[in-house]
């Protein structure tokens, strides 16, 4: 029997000194059960989401370092690890030093070459440069080494031929998006099975939670192993890694398909575990039955993980939640009590003259249910002065000295009122609790910046705002019926009509509230960002007129016609979204807080904007027009 | 004798329609000037930084008509430019439409392929992906077409042959990086010199202003031109785009270099128009004499040019600044007065009791000065409140009713005011003086988030951002002395010393003040920064040990034995600020308001950074208990 023992470790980015005692005493672990190949994670030494760090010259040096210490340790055992490899003797077309993502293999305290290569390291081929990757940014690929050289880059893709239990086995290796070549024209695993006599394939990732994915690879690795008829092995990185505004999980999920591409062994989401399977035996191994969990409860999963891995990154163990009564702050709220305990959650609530006696309640109600620290305070006064000194000192014109004073309207004063609540009595709550405090906006929010900046857009981190309002309310849910098994977001919360209560006209006991309407506003905004296509004006018309629009975006069948009676209001509503979307909205995501990723397309560095005004094309303009006459 | 119309047009991001308007425009004064060839940038059409925005199919569709409008207006003028240009059979690696960045040349309503080349465009082969550019995200580069036609590259670039005033013109056609091959494996201008009787070279560009740029590419093109013995026509845009954090100014300086390799025409910085040479006569023309100009007039024309089209762009006609008495705030007054005019601009004093007469005194002078609006607020009656709600509001325990107060310590004291400032007051009297208030910061105090998040960290815009201290006081000499003349801002606030007056230990009339030792701290955060090696403790601590620091920095010889008279006193403060730029300044700077480049290397996308904490490489720590042992 030959043991394959999946690695599937927690890579700290930008800390190889952590990673390499990981790897080191995973590998001791790993001895114990007599395993025969290990496999870590794709760049499980340094991490993968560093920024710029892979330019600090002494860092990747400290990352060889650490490499090296690897295979010196791979005595009486064969070790596959992602690291980054340098040829400081020559340059990546930046004029920085040559860098490789690359797949290493030890054994008996020396690298394994590929087949005829000069580089004892697998070099990864296809290089993914859309959503949060950057890998071009930093990483010489094989292809740019093959034009270099000029070769055909199918030269300088081998197998790795290692010795296990005295027979000589040809691995396959690949990095990540090595094995998702659809759309490239190279098929690093169709040249290492054409070059023949693979004997299993071993595809190592750091590949972020995204929901869905996990299935999508089952089918597509599952195809690759079955078409190749040899086993696959998956090895992913859990952890939490960032780009800045965008903070991703990593889930692990490392996965062993058998030669007829089945899943027969998967390591727990989340958990850093030693997954060890007998490759003899793959082939008899049962498969395991398909993930049936409802999309929820991987979101669940994933925010609670990722939330706790960012307070515990950032040292920061006491939370602060300005609630309102509303959904999103009561959920995360609900989040937040698992995750650092109600003894270190602080909820204020701070009413003004607009808020109910029914949203105070229910404030009241969920801090009752969550048992946690709770306190009340009100804004009023503040907000009174301010307007009064804002209205009341004069301003002169030192040119001719004349003086006027400033007319606080309405509308100002809703923002003065959001900004109070957050950077005056949270920040500063926050500081002297000694935490942090939360933001709370969701995705559809973020859409059209329906926040104000330096008020509810602020915290330290924005751990709902890859959620879609009915995705808030599902989570409302789930954690009530699975995670607390009781009633904790108070049903209340849930059916009141949702609203900032800034103003006389956010009344909610007369059932007033946001201008978002969600049932079809969260469907219309996410064709803008998360289709792969993305969908503009142009799109959303055409589709309008053609009356395939609510099967396009996903909504509810005749919700449209029931919003919008005329085409004119439509239109109106459309470009009202649009504008905020790509103007204001642009502006105040700048200065937002870091996003928790889940889903396919997230705001922030997943998904890259320039603050460039709104844009109409030709075409839309001339389907407007149409529809209009 | 044959014209050559360098069109140095205003490129306005993400608007085709606007951009093929201007295009039109100078078509027709150039037909009036009886031009044989008229130039345009780089990405003319669609714009250059346009974030994710190339993933909307109507909008690619949508410079695809815009560009067809172009080369139908060539009748009678040779029409040469940058578009995106797309296959719609093909695909890019992502699985969206294939997209090159593509060189445009028309004439008579037609477009006139590469010799033997199946596009009927010059593709750019060289896509630089370091600093803000992102372009291998979405175009499909010469190489890889290569690639997936089993070709080799240089097969894929021939000259464009041209028929003026009936003879026939080989132009050598190259997309601004493909001048710039040094450190790739092809040189695009080598390969279509080799493939001879290139009668002259076009390079259209899209880029960004740099300090120092400029005289570095006469360096490398008017080498060039000069290898290669023909005349070289760079043609850049002018404008403002931007990739959301950061903001870039373009400053054309189109150029042409005759055969000789001098610098014989070039376009005025900052200003749209058609630069007409006779190509027949460039040889005889005499050479520019070199940029004699200090870098703080580059500095000052990037800045006043860059804030003037932002407010133009986000349509904000007023702006408010808070003024403390210090350098930062009165160099940002000075530069805003100039661009919105004195009575469009309020400053706003709001001390607290912290704040001594010689600042607000100097606060006053410099608004009399500039003759602006002018107001005080004083926020200490909104701080004792805030300080008092914080403290004495109970916090109730829900699990066991117990109650506690918060205690509210002098350094939560000292942001509570920072925010009461920005986030109260320069937020509401900005919305009812409709426009938007500044981020004065430093790119010192941007490197360590010396600031308040909500506080002083604030504002639409952080115009001196990527200002060292050092230039932001040269900048204070710059404009007294050259742009208005007089002593705008006042000497006392060029001699005061540097300080938030926060506290009682930040006295500027006891000469207390910042912790940060702007002689030696710029030049240390810089090396962080913006060296192309980027500098770590490692080699600070080597540099230090060797005794080359000074040199190293650039900064003044003996300054680091002054501060820091034992090896301790060095690598405690080392380590304070890189703990800091590493740390909480990341998590700072992910909230920031946009940041306006003029350096080589400017925080935001610039320079992408992940939040992971600090860390120091073996050697490092190795090297620190040597020197303190």
């Amino acid at each position: 029997m030959l043991k394959i023992a999946m690695a599937q470790m927690e890579v700290i980015p930008g800390h190889p000194d952590k990673n390499a005692a990981t790897m080191l005493r995973m590998m001791d672990e790993a001895r114990t059960e007599h395993v025969d190949v290990i496999i870590f994670p794709e760049m499980a030494i340094p991490g993968y989401l560093l920024g710029d760090t892979w330019e600090q010259t002494s860092f990747l040096a400290d990352c060889e370092h650490y490499g090296q210490e690897i295979i010196e340790a791979s005595e009486g055992i064969t070790v596959m690890f992602g690291n980054i490899a340098m040829d400081w003797e020559k340059m990546n077309n930046d004029g920085r030093v040559r860098k490789y993502n690359a797949f290493f293999t030890a054994q008996d305290g020396k690298l394994i070459a590929p087949a005829g290569q000069d580089y004892p390291f697998v070099i990864k081929t296809l290089m993914p440069n859309y959503r949060e990757f950057d890998d071009t940014r930093h990483f010489y690929s094989l292809q740019q080494l093959a034009l270099e050289q000029g070769k055909n880059p199918a030269d300088l893709i081998a197998p790795v031929t290692l010795t296990l239990q005295g027979k000589s086995y040809n691995a396959g290796c690949l990095l990540c998006e090595d094995g998702w070549s659809d759309n490239y024209a190279l098929e690093p695993l169709q040249i290492l099975q054409d070059k023949g006599q693979i004997d299993f394939f071993v595809n190592i990732s750091a590949s972020p939670y995204t929901l869905g994915k996990n299935n999508k690879r089952n089918r597509v690795f599952g195809q690759q192993a079955k078409e190749a008829s040899k086993p696959l092995f998956y090895v992913n990185a859990i952890g939490l890694q960032n780009n800045g505004k965008t903070v991703y999980t990593f889930d692990g999920a490392s996965t062993a398909y058998n030669e007829k591409g089945q899943v027969c062994a998967m390591s727990e989401e989340y958990q850093e575990e030693l997954t060890i399977v007998d490759m003899d035996e793959l082939a008899s191994m049962p498969a395991l039955s398909d993930d049936k969990e409802p999309d929820i409860a991987h979101i669940y999963r994933a925010l609670n993980y990722g939330v706790r891995r960012f307070l515990e990154n950032i040292r920061m163990k006491k939370v602060v939640i300005g609630i309102s009564g509303g959904i999103d702050s009561a959920v995360a709220a609900a989040l937040y009590a698992k995750i650092v305990g109600p003894e270190n959650l602080l909820l204020v609530n701070m009413p003004s003259v607009f808020n109910s006696a029914t949203t105070k309640g229910l404030s009241k109600e969920l801090a009752d249910n969550l048992g946690c620290q709770y306190t009340v305070i009100p804004i009023q006064h503040s907000v009174d002065h301010t307007v009064e000194q804002l209205s009341n000192t004069p301003i002169i014109y030192l040119t001719d000295g004349s003086e006027q004073k400033l007319t606080v309207s309405s509308f100002v004063t809703e923002n003065i009122q959001a900004r109070d609540r957050s950077a005056r009595i949270l920040a500063g709550a926050a500081a002297a609790f000694g935490g942090g405090f939360t933001c709370n906006a969701n995705k559809a929010e973020t859409t059209v910046g329906y926040s104000t900046l330096y008020g509810d857009q602020s915290g330290f981190l924005a751990a709902l705002a890859d959620l879609w309002k009915y995705q808030v309310y599902a989570l409302a849910h789930y954690m009530n019926d699975e995670v607390y098994g009781r009633e904790v977001v108070p049903q209340g919360i849930i059916d009141i009509v949702p609203s900032a209560e800034l103003s006389s006209a956010q009344n909610v006991d007369e059932g007033k509230g946001d201008p978002i309407k969600y049932p079809y506003h969260d469907f219309l905004f996410r064709s803008f960002i998360e289709r792969w296509q993305k969908a503009a004006p142009e799109d959303i018309l055409e589709w309008y007129a053609a009356g395939t629009l609510e099967e396009n975006l996903g909504c509810e069948p005749g919700i449209v016609a029931k919003y919008f009676p005329t085409a004119q209001e439509f239109i109106a509503d459309l470009e009202r979204w649009w504008n905020l979307f790509t103007g204001m909205a642009v502006a105040k995501r700048i200065q937002a807080p870091p996003i928790l990723a889940v889903s396919r397309r997230a705001y922030g560095f997943d998904h890259r904007e320039a603050q460039n005004g709104p844009y109409y094309t030709l075409k839309y303009q001339q389907l407007k027009e149409k529809l209009l006459s």
